[in-house]
This record gives structure tokens, C-alpha cells and sequence, in this order.
């Protein structure tokens, strides 16, 4: 568990390390790797589709100046190298080229006249860890360029890629705008399919509740709580991203593309709604755990009062005529074990049926 | 519980084998069906009333021309072709068309200028499943037609039809907007009958948790706060709807209508009121639920201790004279064996005297 | 508790039979009755006094013209042709007459020039049946009239008649619009009295909840917290009535009277602050009751563990000199029996002392 | 309990009697009393000071025309007649007079152009009675004269008595906006001294509570928790009124008083915040409370299962040793009787060895 | 406990030998101490630098009319004629003085045209204490001048002496807005290093809670979930203060500074955000730690209950041949003894297969 939260605290917190540094220094916040940055870059009219792999961010300077659309994706931001350069060549505020290093930073948009900044958290599901995994991505949008910085390999953009490749729907005919909703759409969808599959699991919980609360399973429900928790800070500030986005008057933002900001603008409550629906099962779960448990001490405690209120008179008539005394009349009876063993079976019968009236049995 | 909860979810959460596609694609989200769709069409005017189910979207085509009012009903949005047909000849904006077929929508109103967008959600009893099933509807409200999308057949539309065809109230003489404003009002309507059963159901549990608190009531409980969620998550956005519809500028509405959406308005407030209210009241079902299972268990508690309390000492005073020592007084005695039995007697009632005092008994 | 849960049940909802009807008629949503509806006819002018019983609508009609202040009291809505004659003789607007005879109004003001017209509740405390009963109460304020709707007999508007009459303070010389400040203030002024019932009824619950936390006791602190949410839903659009009343321009309310919302208003938020206060007790002492609950069980497992942990220890020790080895030697020791009764008294006395000591006895 | 909590209610909610009464009726609400008022005038200017008690209204009608600031603080206000003779004469509105007089009123403040009207609760920890105790005070602010009003006995202005009488700081220079905001301060201050004062209740209910909890900690930590929700409806809405004052363009407040003003205003929001993070604490405590008596009935358990499970396996041995069949090869043996010890002391110590190791013990 | 609850009730409320004070008179409300008062004395400009301490402030005043930057880092606010003599030279209004030496004051920012005032909380981890401490911090914010008010040795500054000694960073390029903005961001990048600290200590609770939820990890919970109330009441307003700075026209704040005021905005939102988020987790934290109790009580239940219903049985079969009867003909069979020893195996192995089939084994 201590491996997961740490990366939940990490998500937001700016490490000790860099603490002190002067603003604007680039330093990378999040787990040390070695991978390579890889850079893809897509160039693109309503005619033309180049796709290529470049290993220098200087390769991308001539598309730069170019009137056709440029999308550079860069994939790895722990090289601060490369984002200092693309800083140098697209002349990037040094405080962006910090804000895309740090990891933590909350969802937002920011106008600087020449080019939009934003920070989105994109929400992948790890197969492989089998835990939900999320991971800043930022977008630089200028007149005609689009650069993205991603953390790690594997994305949720290909289905805009294989638009982009085959001139499918109007993307290729549309601006910068239009190609950074269409990635900032392809997030916000993800974000159902995460929410489906927590959904189901949620939905087993609710199965299991009932029937078998053990200890682990409160464990589950309280972990997807606060996963819960994690998700809504992650998704809750987009609804003011895209709101401010469709009020800027920047001119980078074409009047034909603020309908689609709308929609994602609604799609975005959509899965604030869904989150807090979520929340408010999973916080209810507690409680019918809770009344599960208790239900299973008093049938615990059923099973003892059952017991020990049928066994433990009878033991007493048993131990009374085990009795030493000289004179005990009812010893010397002919029939006198059997009557005691008649008493005790009517003592038995009657418990057994006071029992079945409280509707204990 | 599994499928209901999985519809729960659907409602809101887009299939992944939609994410990706270009926006505008008409894709139907929802359970697959394979039923017809059916185009019912009615045409009025204060004099004329024409109702017919019609084949195809293009015998529509012919009323749209006319100044008559003309309401096209669409049962059906699985069959994204006729959504499709419908986009081209009334030229609705490609995201509406996409909206229509995803059931997943939140109630919104778009405006057009040349027609008005809605989203709604109807929610309907299912008599045969015993459970609540909401259903999306859309309208289009052009300045002489309106068209509805619903999901399947069965609707709270034929007080309306009625209305029509029988030319009561001021239906006939009235525009598009006061059709529309009467189709809302009745789906509107049909959450206070909903409501209403809701209601008593909630009563039945008042009168059940502090008799029988058996878990099974508990799983009701839980489930009933969660119907209240994803109700309140369908009616709540209704209220900013209808509060943009009055506050808009659209020529489509007219000003006499205005005080009728108003009145709708006020009938959202009082839905939403109620819910929030059955919530709180659920919600509060639950500590006494787990309050009476406490006194439940109190209850067993009780009858093992007295049982144990009353029954452990004579054990023990009937074991001391079943010893085998050779010196025992008390056994040579005379009425050794009726002081004994006085003394257990005597031990027996003070216990249940003392429990008697603290009102165990 | 069925029957009064369905009273504040309807108390929001329409009922079915209505759902479906053309806007505007008017239909009575309420408890069915055969009541007489009787007409109630005050007029004055700061020198004259006149107050009747009036059989028909048609006999206020010479007051409606005359320039003196009329105040038309109709109690009992169930008669809808009395409200539609009366919309029909002082123009009133079609949804008006529907909302007067509808009693599941939320409280509202809507201003329609000539007249305004505001719903409110009236909360009495029913004596026979020992429990609080809302009532709507509806004022339709005129430039020279008042006339108010109210469900049954029995109302709080005794005091004014007094004034009105004795033409005390300065009532008789103002407007429509202080008498209807007037009948409004009286209202309010009866939620304290209300509070005040239901304050000491919370206390009571206070005292008892320590001492005899019984399963009855919490029916009752269920039933007063779901009392406080629906009293708080009566009351709290009140707030936004007077805020509007206050600020709108109508040439119905003047400058004069406005000090006198203001100060109504203050009021108003009084109640809705004391019936916070009251449901944050009310939640607390559920809590209360159930640490309570679990005091009580903690003194009877005390009294289980102190008599099993005295006695079955001593009933071993009696168990094995009970045993029929024939080599026993301590059976056979002159003083056997009396150094075995020593040891159970140690025993026992030690386990009090030990119990003592963990402070259980 | 019950006289508190009549009493807490009685501060906010108007008694009956009045319910009726003409609006403007000066109606003294509150507890019965016979004391006498007194009346205290103080007069000052920069260079001289007046200060006497004075029997009558009349007696300080000369100090209303002087130049000089005349501080009247007038304590009790049941004797309803002095209050009416200061409306008169220093034309009050009717409703402040009422409002004076009726001690259940919400902190506000008012703006009569000629002068402003102030309601404060001021909070008093009685010494005696030790508890809480509210108490309303009103100002009347004018161009030359504040007039306050107080129901009791006892007050924290001492020392701005002090400070007027011997000069100190610049009170005697300034107008009455600076005496009126002293007087206002003074109150504010003596908030801080109640917050300690039941911080350090808190702190003893922290200490108390893991080591002994005791069903009459609970009552208090409830209490507590009362206590606090009534503060804060004290408290609050004293925010909105100094706002009030700051943004109010009434020429009773000068420029150079609106820095002090904000100063107060942040002191009450530190009151308010303060009062919250102990509401927040003492809530918490409630659960604490409950988890340790969960904890103490545990120990209680251990205790029992500890004996029951011990002794009640041996006493089953001597129990079969005990029995009396003819043929019992064992208890012929020459060692049974030992063995027989042998193989429970055997059993009684692996039972405590699972008990260790299961960490009861 | 007592002496750190102290120190947070004391963080805001002022101690009563203040309250009726003189506004403005300045008084120290804090821990007494003896520490002597340090005064450093940063001057720079592009290219100077110099640092030093002084002994009195007048040793200052050569500096403050020079252009370069001067910072006046007063250390200990005990010594109030150091605040004075400040005040004097400097021309700080009486009231700034006053809340300068109270340690009490919520975060908040002040314009007084020719400089800014600011209070902020800087909060260090006391390793010796291994406790939070907050500390108060003031800022004067003048055209040339930045004077700095700490309330012990030891605070997070370093980084900026050592970015100003050696002019790294625009830092010595910049004005006094810059230098403030510097001094605050270190304020707040500190904030990530305790949270940090606190996410690890609450990740440290979530492992214990299921394996060992003793009553001390209760009380760890507990103060944890306080700590974080006061924490946030000690963060939450710097997020306005911070806006206010942003928005507010001073001459003071260049517009080159205000984005990265900006960036400091966002950092503030997300150390909030997180705080909100611990604090949801250890409020569930607790709903756990009382589930995990219980299921504690269960298991030491199954225990007992498994222990009484084998043995209880058996001791009465073996009470039953105990007896003295004459008549007992089970007493002389043969192999009676056996058959005995038989039954009561057979009733010990299905009471095991039943607790086993229960899943209590």
C-alpha cells in the first residue's frame, strides 16, 4: 500500500529537493528514469500528412516556420535539456518550461498572448500493476504548432493519429485549436472508460458486501475511496480549464471551435457527477460493511446464548443430584433418573421453543 | 444487483468503443436493440389536426414547409441512420446528431439560433422489473416543427396527444415553444407520481427497521440511497435548463411562455427539494438500522447474561456438595439436602431480583 | 407513522390524477372534503369597519370598486368553482388559480402588475393529534384588496381581526400592502411558538436518551429530525419571498412598508438558523443514543464476565474433588473439605479485588 | 439540562405572547425581572470628562444638544416605559424600539440616515453558574450621542471607562463612530477570553476521553458540541453586520474609523474560524469516544473468553472423572488422579500460550 | 497532549490580558522569552551586496533612504520596542505595530499606499518535538524596503540569502515585489516538505490500522485529523491573500511580477487540495480503525463461543452419568463408559464440522 499512496502524495507535492531553487529553474519532479525522450513529430495541411520520428529538438525548427499545422510530441519529460531547448526556440516563459517538469502540477490554462498553456492529468488503467496510474500531459497551442509533453510511452491519442494519418472527419481541414480539443477530447473519453471499470468493481464490492465482509475487503472499499478522493482532484479543475478556455478571447481559440469546448465542457461534468455518484456508494459501503459485521456478531452471539442458555440448566440439574447428601429422597426412586431425564427434556423443548418465538432459530 | 447498477453506470459513462471516433459521428450508445423505429407525426393547426405514423423521414419532409405546427415523435435512436436522414433535411449541427444517439447525456438546451437543443431525462416505472429506468429524450424546436428522439415505445406524452386531438385548453392555438413547455411539463409531472411511489416505499421502511432489522432490509436501504443519487444527478441539471430557457433571448420562445416556464421551473425546485429531502431520511434509515441491530444484540445479551448470571452459582453451590471429601458435616445432616435446595432457591430469586432493579427483566 | 410520512409526502407532490391536465386548470390537490367553504369579508378605512360572513363570491364584487381596503378570507380550496369565480371577477391569471387550489406549492412570490400573488405555509400544531400540520395559505395582494386562500378552519390571523377592528396601531390607516405585511407577520410570528413546542420536546429527548436509551426513543429522534428536514423545506423559500418582495419595484409595495420587510425577513432567518441549530442537536443525539446503547451493553458484559470469571473457576476447583479416583489423597485429610472452601474464597475474593481494581465494580 | 437549553432556545425565538401584537409594540421578551435600571451617562471632549448615574430619562436631554459625545448606557430593559422615552425623545423607529426590548434578535445592523441602530450578543462566562450565558446589547449611534443597551448587570467596558476617564490613547479626540467601535472591540476581545477559556474544556475532554470514558463524558462532549452550534449562530452574522458598516457610505462613520472597522472584521472571522476548528475537534471527540468504549468492551471479552475458555475444557475432565459407571479403568490406576492433573494443568497452560500468542494476554 | 492543544488555541486567540487594551497599543502575545531580538540587514542591487547584523534599528536608517533594496529580517517580536522604534522610523500605521507582535493573526494582506502589510504562517517540523510548529511571519512591503518579522531563529530563507549573496537568478535584478514574492515562495515550497512529512506518517497509520488498532493509534488519528483543521485554517486564507495581491492596483507589485504571483496562487490551491485530500483519508482512517475493532470483537467472540458450545454439551453428558441414582442402568453396562466417551467425541466433531461449515474455523 505505502508504494501507492507515496505516488498519490508525490502527485501533488513538490519534493524537498527542489525547494529554494530560484523560480523559472527547470528541474524534473517525479520518479528518476533513464528512458530515452522520444520525439514525434506530425505535420499536416488538409492535403499533406508527414509523420516522422526526430531525434534533435532542432530537426522541428523547420516546420516551425512553415504555415502548415505542426504537432511535436514529446514523450519523457525528465530530460530537462529538451524542454529548456524547446524553451529557447519557441521562446516559452520559463515558468512554464518549470511547470512542465513538475509532475505536480494542478490541471490550468494559462494565456500568453503568443501561445496557450495548458496542464492536463491523463488517466491511464496499468494492466499490468492493476491500479489506475495518472499522468500529467501539457500542451503548448500556438498559431500553427501544437507541442505536447507527455511522462511515459503509451498514450490515448492513436485514434486522433490514425484521423490525422487517413484525413478522416474534418481535423485535417480545422487549426491548432481543433487538434488540441481533439487531444483534449481524447483524454476527457478515457476518463469513461476508467470510469466503467471502476464501476464494475464497485459493483463487485457491493456483491461481496453483504455476503462475506472480511477485513480485506473493508481495506479494498476504503482504498477506492480515497482513490476516489485523487480522481475528483484530478478531474475537478479541467471544468474551469475548459470554462475559462471558451470565455478567453484569445485569438488562438477560432469561434467555430468553441461549440466542441462546450461539449467537452459537459462531458467534463458528466464525469464530476460520476465521480461524486461513486463517491457517495463507495462512502455508503462503510456503513452497510459496518452493519454486516454487526449483523454476523449477533449471529455469533445467537449461536452462544443458544447454547450455553439450554446446557447450562440442565448441567445444574445434573450437578444437583450429583449431590453427596445422606438423605436425598428422590435418589432412591425407581423411576427417578428418568423423571430428571423428562425434566431435562422438557427444560430443553421449552428454551428450544422460547428461542424460535424470538425468531432466534 | 449487478445489471442495475451496470445501467446505472451506462447512463452517464460513454462505451470505449466510442472513444476515439471523430467528434460528430452518430454513434448509438446504449443496450442494442433490434426493434423497428417508428415516426409517428402530427400536424395542427387551431383548426386542423392531422396524426399519422409515417415510414420514412421524408414523408416529414412535405409538413416542414408548411406554416402548420408539426411534431415529429422518434421512437428509437439505435437506428443512427434515420438520426442521420433527420440532421441533413432539418440541418442540424453534427454534435447535435451525436448527441441525440448517445444516451448517456446530460439534460442541457443548446441554442441555434434557428432551433433550440434539448436533452431531458424521463424517468419511467418499470411495472414488470419493479424498477426505476430512466430514459433519455431529446427535442429539436424549430419555429414551426418539433422533433423528439425517446430510446424505446412508451412515453407520458398522451395527455398531450389527447390534448390535440381533442383541440382542449389552448394547446392548439399556441406555437412550438408551448408544445415543447407541455411535453416538459409532462415528463415533469411524471417524477411527482415517481416520486410519489418512491414515497411509500420509503415508508414501508420506517415501519420495518426498528421491527425487523434483518440485513437483507439493509441491502434496501443502501440501494434506495443510491436510486436517490442517480435520480437527483438526472433532475438537478433540469433546473439550470429550464432556467436558460427563460432567461434566453430566442426569438423561438415567446414571451407569453415565459410564465409557464417559470411555473416549471418552480415544479423542478419542488422535485429536487423532495429528493433531497427522502435522502436526508434514508440516509438517517441507516444509524437507525444499525442503532436497532445494536438493541437486538443488547436484547441476546441480556438473556445469556441472566441465564449465566442466575444458573453459574447453583452450578457451583450443587458441585461443592458432589465432592468426595470424607469429612463433610453438611452431608450427614439431617435436611442438609432442603437447606441446600432453600439456599439455591434464595440465590436464584435475589439474582432475579437484582436484574429485575436494573430492568434487564 | 405511515399516515403522517404520506402527509408530508403530498405536501410536494401532485398527485397522479392530475398529472396530465391542460396548464391551468384547476384541479384540488389535497385530502378530500366536504366542508362548506365559507367567505370571510373584512373592509375598512382608517374611520369605518365593516366585517361579514358572505355566502357567494358575487357579494364582494360593490367592495372591489369602492376605495376602501378590502381583505377576502375564503377558507376551504376544495371548492374549485369558488377559485375559478374568483379569478374570473379580479382577472387572475390562469396558473394562479391552478397553484391556489394545488396545496403542494413550494413558497413563492411572482408579480403580475395588477396584483401580486405569494404562497406560503402556515405551520399549526395540531393539539388532538399532537403533531405539527402545515397548511398552505395563499394571498393574492391588489391595489384596494387582499384575498387569501387558506385550507381549513383555524388560522392565526385572530390578532389583526382584533387590531382591525379596535383600530389598534396603525394598521387602519395603511395599504394593502402592510395588511398583507401584517397577515405574513402573524405567520412567522406562530413558527416560534412552533419552535418553542418543539424545543422542549428536544430537550426532553435530551434528558432521556442518557438514562433509557430505549428503541422507542430513537423512533423518536428519527421522526423529529425528519420532522426539522420537511420544516426547513417549508420554511426556506420563505427567505427568498421576502428578499424579492423587498426588492422589486412594484408600485403595490410602498417605501413606508419596505422597513417592515426588512424586518420580517430578520426574522424569517431566525427561524431558519433555530431550526438549523435544532437538526445539528437532534443529528448529535443520535449519536448520543447509540454510545449509550453501547454503555448499556458494556455494564451487562461486565456483569457476564464478573460472575463467569468468579465462579467457574470455583466450580472446577468443586469439580475436581468430585472426581472417584481411589487414590485421592486429599479427600482423605482430616481438615480436607474446610482447606478447600478457604481456597475457593481466595480465589473469589482475588478475582473481586482484580475487577476492583480494573475499576468494573 | 433543561433550564439551559430553554434558555439557549429563548434567545432566538420570540415568546408567544407578543406572536399578535402590533408590529412596533415595545415588548420586553426575556426572563422575568424586578431589578432596577440604571442609567449611566458619560460625557466627554477632548479636554473634559463628565460621568454620573443619572434616575431619569429626562435628566440627559441636556447632554443631547451639547456639542460634547454623551455615551448613555442603560442597563435592563424590561422596564419597557424607559425605552419607550428614549424613542420618543430621541426620535427612534417604532421597530428598533420593539427590537431593543425583545433580547431574541440576530446580530444586524440598521441605517436611519440620522442614526444607526446596532444589535450584538454579547457573551459572558457566569462564574457562578459556570456556563455560558449570551446576553443581547443594541447601540444607538449618533452624530453626538451612542446610546447603548445591555440586560444585565456586568459588562466589558471597564476599561473603556477607564481609558475615557483618564485620557488614555485617542478616544477622547475622536467622534462617536471611534467610541461606538471601542465598545464594539471590547466585545469582540472578550470573545477571545470565552474561546480559551473552552479550549481548555476541550483539551480536558482530549485528555479524558481514551482513558476513561464514561457515559457522563459523553453528555458533555454533546453539550460541547450544543454549545458551540449556539456560538456560532451568535457569532456570525456579527460578520455581515461589521461588512456592513465598513462598506456603508453613512456619514455617522469616518474615513479614518473604516481601518479599525477591518481590523474587527478580522478579528470576528479568527472568532469564527476558531469556533469551527473546535466544532470540527469536539465532533471528532464523539467518535473517539465511541471507539474507546468498542476498546474497553474488548477488554472485557478477552477477560471473559479468556476464563470461560481455560476453565470450562478442565472442568469437562474432572466432569467425566466424576462420573459413576462400574467400569472406569482409570480411576483404579495408581496414578490417575495425578495424571489427570497432569493433563489440564497441560491444557490450561497451551490455552494461555494461545491467548499470548493470539496478543490477549 | 494539554501543551500542544495549548499552542494551537493560543495561535489564534488573544490572551486575555490584552482584551480592553487601547487599539494600537502594541502588545506581545505570544510564549514568554528572553531571547535577545536579532537584527539582519541585507542591501543590494544589481551589482552589491551586503549583509549584516546590526544592534539597533536606527543602524538601519541609513539604508532606507538609499535606492538600493534593503531587507530588515527582525528575528523575536517579544522585545515590542524594537516594533516600536520600526514603527516610528519607518511610519507604520499603530495598528500594523499591534498586529505585528500578536501572533494570533489570520494571514492577510493590507495597502497602505506608500507600503504593503502582510501576515503569513510559516510552519516548520520541529524535529527535536517532532511536532508542527506555525510561526508567524509579517512582511512591510515598501518601494525600496522589505522588512521581515519572524517569531524565533530558524526559518526557510536560506535559499534566498544564498540566491542574493550570490546574485544566482534574476533575483538582484528586481525590485522589492520580486523579493517579497521570493520570500513567500519559500513560505509555501516548504509547505510541500511538511505535507510531504504528514503523508508519509498518515501512509504509516493506513498499514497499522487493520493489523493493530490499538486505542494509541485512536489517538493518533485523532490529532492527525487535527492537525490537519488547523493547518488548513492556516493555509485557506493565504489563497486570498494571494488573489488579492494579484488583483490589487498597488504601484508596489510591477506587472512583471504578477504571473509569478500567479504561479504562487496555484501552488497555494494545490497544498489546499491536498490538505483536503489527507484530511478525507483520516477521517475514513477512523471509520476503519472502529470496522477493524470490531472485527477484533468477532474473532475473540468465535473463540469464545466455539469454546462454550463444544464443552458446555459435553460437561452436561458428563453431569448426567455424575448422578446418584439407584436406578441407573446405563452405570453398569459393560462397556457403558466407553459408549459415553463415544457420544462425546461424536458431539465434539460435528459441533467442529458445524463451525467449520460456518466459516467461523
Amino acid at each position: 500500500m505505502a508504494r501507492r499512496i507515496l505516488r498519490n502524495i508525490h502527485l501533488l507535492s513538490k519534493k524537498s529537493p527542489e525547494a529554494g531553487l530560484p523560480p523559472g529553474t527547470v528541474v524534473y519532479v517525479g520518479e528518476k528514469k533513464k528512458e530515452k525522450v522520444s520525439l514525434e513529430l506530425i505535420d499536416y495541411t488538409k492535403g499533406s500528412f508527414v509523420r516522422k520520428n526526430i531525434s534533435k529538438v532542432e530537426n522541428a525548427l523547420p516546420f516551425k516556420e512553415k504555415p502548415t499545422i505542426t504537432w511535436l510530441n514529446i514523450t519523457g519529460i525528465h530530460d530537462t535539456e529538451i524542454i529548456a531547448k524547446v524553451g529557447k526556440y519557441f521562446r516559452i516563459h520559463p515558468l512554464v518550461r518549470e511547470d512542465i517538469a513538475n509532475t505536480k502540477q494542478r490541471p490550468k490554462v494559462e494565456d500568453f498572448d503568443r501561445y496557450l498553456f495548458l496542464v492536463l492529468k491523463m488517466i491511464i488503467y496499468d494492466e499490468r500493476k492493476k491500479e489506475i496510474r495518472p499522468e500529467q500531459i501539457s500542451f503548448i497551442i500556438g498559431p500553427n504548432f501544437v507541442i505536447s509533453f507527455q511522462e511515459r510511452r503509451g498514450d490515448v491519442f492513436d485514434p486522433i493519429r490514425n484521423r490525422l494519418s487517413q484525413g478522416k472527419g474534418k481535423i485535417r481541414r480545422m487549426g491548432t485549436d481543433y487538434l488540441a480539443y481533439s487531444l483534449i477530447d481524447a483524454i476527457v473519453d478515457h476518463y469513461f472508460t476508467i470510469l466503467e471499470h471502476l464501476g464494475e468493481k464497485i459493483e463487485n464490492m457491493e456483491d461481496t458486501v453483504l455476503k462475506e465482509p472480511h477485513p480485506e475487503l473493508l481495506d479494498r472499499i476504503h482504498k477506492m475511496k480515497r482513490d476516489m478522493v485523487y480522481l475528483r482532484k484530478s478531474v475537478w479543475p479541467l471544468r474551469e480549464v475548459l470554462s475559462k478556455l471558451q470565455r478567453r478571447d484569445s485569438p488562438l481559440i477560432k469561434k467555430s471551435t468553441e461549440i466542441y469546448l462546450g461539449d467537452l465542457y459537459d462531458h467534463t461534468i458528466q464525469v464530476i457527477d460520476q465521480i461524486e455518484a461513486y463517491r457517495d456508494t463507495v462512502t455508503g459501503l462503510i456503513d452497510v460493511y459496518m452493519s454486516s459485521v454487526s449483523n454476523k456478531m449477533n449471529e455469533i452471539m445467537k449461536v452462544l446464548t443458544i447454547f450455553a442458555a439450554i446446557f447450562i440448566p440442565l448441567t445444574f440439574v445434573a450437578g444437583v443430584y450429583g449431590m453427596n447428601f445422606e438423605h436425598m429422597p428422590e435418589l432412591d426412586w425407581r423411576y427417578g433418573y428418568y423423571t430428571v431425564w423428562g425434566v431435562m427434556v422438557l427444560i430443553g423443548t421449552s428454551m428450544l421453543m422460547y428461542f424460535r418465538r424470538k425468531e432466534w432459530l
